[in-house]
């Protein structure tokens, strides 16, 4: 094929190699924007910084962009994504998913399983087997427990796939209450009142809404039990963490593994950082050589779509705001 | 059913209500031990301590004997089992196989996305989205990682199916070097040579026995990557120990999470304690209230089929030694 039978997909901020190949692998050329600038003759934009650093102008040729992030609620707050845009836009969701209900899966497996007092410890400890140390320390499984899965996205329907194999139960909550596969049960978001008797531990997988800001509160940790696990790889806001920091401290709950955080970045002295029952990770469940690899894979399937003609993945309604 | 109509198996060396409660679920009476001695009725034997208490006379009626363990050796070098025992004798292989796959998974995951680093925190670090802080912290992926699965019995299978949905590959390794199914490529023994260039990662799952001695050993651990992780949850001879405290040290390795060592308990003051790189959890893979519960499952079964006169599960070779 000749080159000039190929778009001209232009890349920012800056260069990416990873990217770039994807670009050339499914059949278009890479032009770099300089300066903030979209050379004109780009029909396609790979766009990997955020809204504040986004071109204010862009060429009349170009079509579609395609943005570095699965959530976008900050492309449209800061009026780069307008309701009348005349270009498709895409985001990466969806891209992600695998490597976030990863880490939600390890959170979970890393607080059942006690791992947190064990990596504390510099000596044995013969009765460690018996499954509570004099410590404290306890070893559980998660064969044969119930995981609530709140949210089942991409991410959590990842999850619920991943605990299949572990002889996990598993009780999907979504807004429709449509039957999630491998779920063992899925209600909808107006009947999650139903959920925290029923479960074991708890996976926050949700989009952040005003619906689902403390979806998981005072009132919802209360009805756990003194085994359960919280994770939440989602949005800090999901959890009320007072709530949370009180069950903690007063052992009403297993432990909490948050990936996320209400505020984020978690304040130096905050009690999470040294509670023995909390897990945090900051905010690396989708670290960036990670989120690279799978971003360089949605972009070459979508440039592959856009040299086709096909419809594009992960299209974002510029009307309805996501 | 006339109480009369159903065999009466004894349990010792103590009472234990799950165990009990199996028995008369599977069909059978009960009765216990007493300093050491097996009631004249009893059929069948299901005890739950080791080879140094076992009684050491038995009824002329009784048939079988179920052991609480999953590896027999002790029970043979005790004398207990002596190859020209009359007895059926059972052991309880397999019966952990799910709890101790999901320790290796745990301690793999946890090794592979950074969690000590993190858990020693007690600050946030924007900088650990990049995947690398500048306190050394890295979180990759299992999706796309080859996994070397070291002995592909009822753990190291239960490994590959809890990977599948990960989106790892893995290579198994087992005697006969018969297809394991799940594995992507399944390799004897023999020719474990070519294993250690082709993995990312590896899981220690088979039986310690002379060959398997230090299977792990400087040779084959040099030839890793810089970031692949070590996790054995078989037993600690099966690695050598020294030239792994060396990998660890030198980095050549990303690291080794380990619940057996050679020696166990692993002495107070060992490097393998305090190594930034390596996770120690102490024998926990199977804790007693789940091996009970798993234990209990096993028993009913068996207990089911010695009611039935089916051949029992897990019958072990007293002529072969395991």
């Amino acid at each position: 094929m000749a080159s000039t039978d190929r778009p001209v997909i232009a890349l920012g901020p800056d260069a990416n190699d990873p990217i770039e190949e994807s670009v050339r692998r499914a059949g278009a050329d890479v032009v770099l924007t300089h300066d903030g600038t979209v050379p004109e003759n780009a029909r396609g934009l790979v766009w990997l910084g955020g809204a504040d650093d986004f071109p204010t102008s862009l060429p009349d040729g170009l079509e579609w962009v395609q943005l570095p992030s699965a959530g976008v609620e900050s492309w449209f707050t800061s009026g780069v994504i307008t309701p009348g845009t005349r270009l498709t836009w895409t985001s990466a969701a969806g891209a992600y998913s695998d490597t976030v209900a990863e880490h939600a899966l390890m959170l979970l497996l890393a607080g059942v399983r006690g791992l947190p007092a064990y990596l504390a410890r510099t000596s044995w400890d013969d009765d460690a087997k018996s499954g509570t140390t004099d410590s404290g320390e306890t070893t559980r499984t998660l064969h044969g427990a119930t995981v609530g899965i709140v949210g089942a996205g991409g991410i959590g329907r990842t999850v619920i796939r991943m605990l299949a194999p572990l002889g996990a139960h598993t009780i999907a909550v979504n807004r429709s209450g449509r039957e999630v596969e491998g779920a063992g049960r899925t209600i909808p978001t107006s009947e999650i009142d139903s959920l925290w008797d029923d479960v074991d531990h708890i996976v926050v997988a949700a989009p952040a809404t005003d619906r689902t800001r403390h979806i998981v509160g005072a009132a919802e940790l209360a009805r756990l039990r003194p085994h359960s696990w919280v994770v939440n790889i989602a949005r800090g806001s999901l959890v009320d963490t007072d709530a949370l920091v009180e069950a903690l401290r007063a052992e009403t709950i297993g432990g909490a593994a948050l990936d996320v955080t209400d505020p984020e970045p978690l304040p130096d002295g905050h009690p999470l950082w040294t509670l023995p029952n909390a897990i945090v990770t900051p905010h690396v469940a989708n670290p960036w050589p990670v989120q690279e690899a799978a971003l360089a894979r949605h972009v070459e399937a979508n440039v592959a779509r856009f040299v086709a003609g096909e419809p594009l993945h992960a299209q974002i309604d510029p009307a309805a705001g996501y």
